[in-house]
């Protein structure tokens, strides 16, 4: 079972992007030439994508990936499951070592893209993080995220990018404020024919 | 913030079905006209859509979406957050008082339809659950689901009914056992072309 975690500072990603489309496959086939995913573990099924290593890279891929699929203008729906605090294993962990530099992040810069997120976080194992994830709120309202509760989740419209940054930095301040496992899920909508209206 | 959580038993979904296809918004709008969501409190925007009521409701509901859009031979993607032990309001909690009858469950059991699950369970507050959890994957498996370690989740293969017995039987027994607020996410496809092959 999932819950059983260890204290080991590999991140990982469990997700899936959707482009409605009849040609969804040959989307994410092209998009998958254009994204670097050189610095994360990375294995993919029918049902997930799972990419593990640095904080980092899991976010520079996860919005690359978001990013390169938004640029088609299909509309497309990502779901995500952040995760840090499980134990890592000698294939995951060799990528630890990799450096900071964020392989995506220049051609990610060249795409503006609005977007609509709920996100959720669990801190499964403690930690004082309520004061710095309403920092980081207020961070992003301040940047021109609109920032609405929901149901079992907080709503974030506005750009990919600092909407990205800023659910980076609520994950790392929530895990440096001492959290043992941390959990964050992050659903998007881009391209949306029905933006805030009604459609499952 | 959603973790800031009472002790109401009213259970809720946060979730979104994606059918890749060009014809998503028609295949989903003639779906809602099939499945009776009278006694569930229900809210859709562009990004997810949530249920709220008792738990056979929120299984019931959510699985005969699920099953609608299977049915239409299109390859789909759900993706659910079941939680329970967040506080209710006026509006939810009028739907506790709705009889235990799931009104589509007989319309459900004529669909018979192969999945392929990923969970996560995330008991927030406390409860002695492992043991109960193991119990409900070996009823799961002695009923014919296949059942996969991954990371970060727990993959399920099999009858989409079976599964999400099991699945409802994990999130209560989670409960039952003393946890006060617990979370389970699902994701799930179906009628994938590329089955257990590598696609995002």
């Amino acid at each position: 079972m999932d819950q059983v975690c260890g204290t080991s500072k590999i991140a990982g990603c469990s997700f899936s992007i959707h482009p409605m489309s009849d040609e969804f496959a040959g989307i994410i086939l092209e998009i998958l030439k254009k994204v670097d995913t050189s610095k994360v573990w990375l294995d993919t099924d029918d049902v997930t994508t799972t990419v593990r290593g640095r904080v980092e890279h899991i976010f520079d891929v996860t919005k690359a990936i978001l990013l390169h699929v938004s640029k088609t203008n299909v509309h497309a729906a990502f779901h995500a499951t952040y995760s840090i605090g499980c134990p890592g294993d000698s294939a995951g962990d060799t990528y630890m070592a990799e450096s900071l530099h964020r392989r995506n992040e220049d051609a990610s810069r060249s795409i503006t893209q609005p977007l609509a997120a709920k996100f959720s976080l669990y801190p499964m194992g403690g930690g004082s993080y309520m004061d710095t994830i309403y920092k980081q709120i207020e961070a992003m309202k301040s940047k021109g995220i609109q920032v609405t509760p929901a149901h079992y989740s907080t709503r974030l419209d506005g750009d990919t990018h600092t909407v990205f940054e800023g659910l980076e930095n609520v994950f790392r301040e929530t895990e440096a404020s001492g959290s043992s496992h941390t959990v964050m899920t992050v659903s998007v909508s881009v391209n949306s024919p029905s933006s805030k209206e009604s459609i499952l």
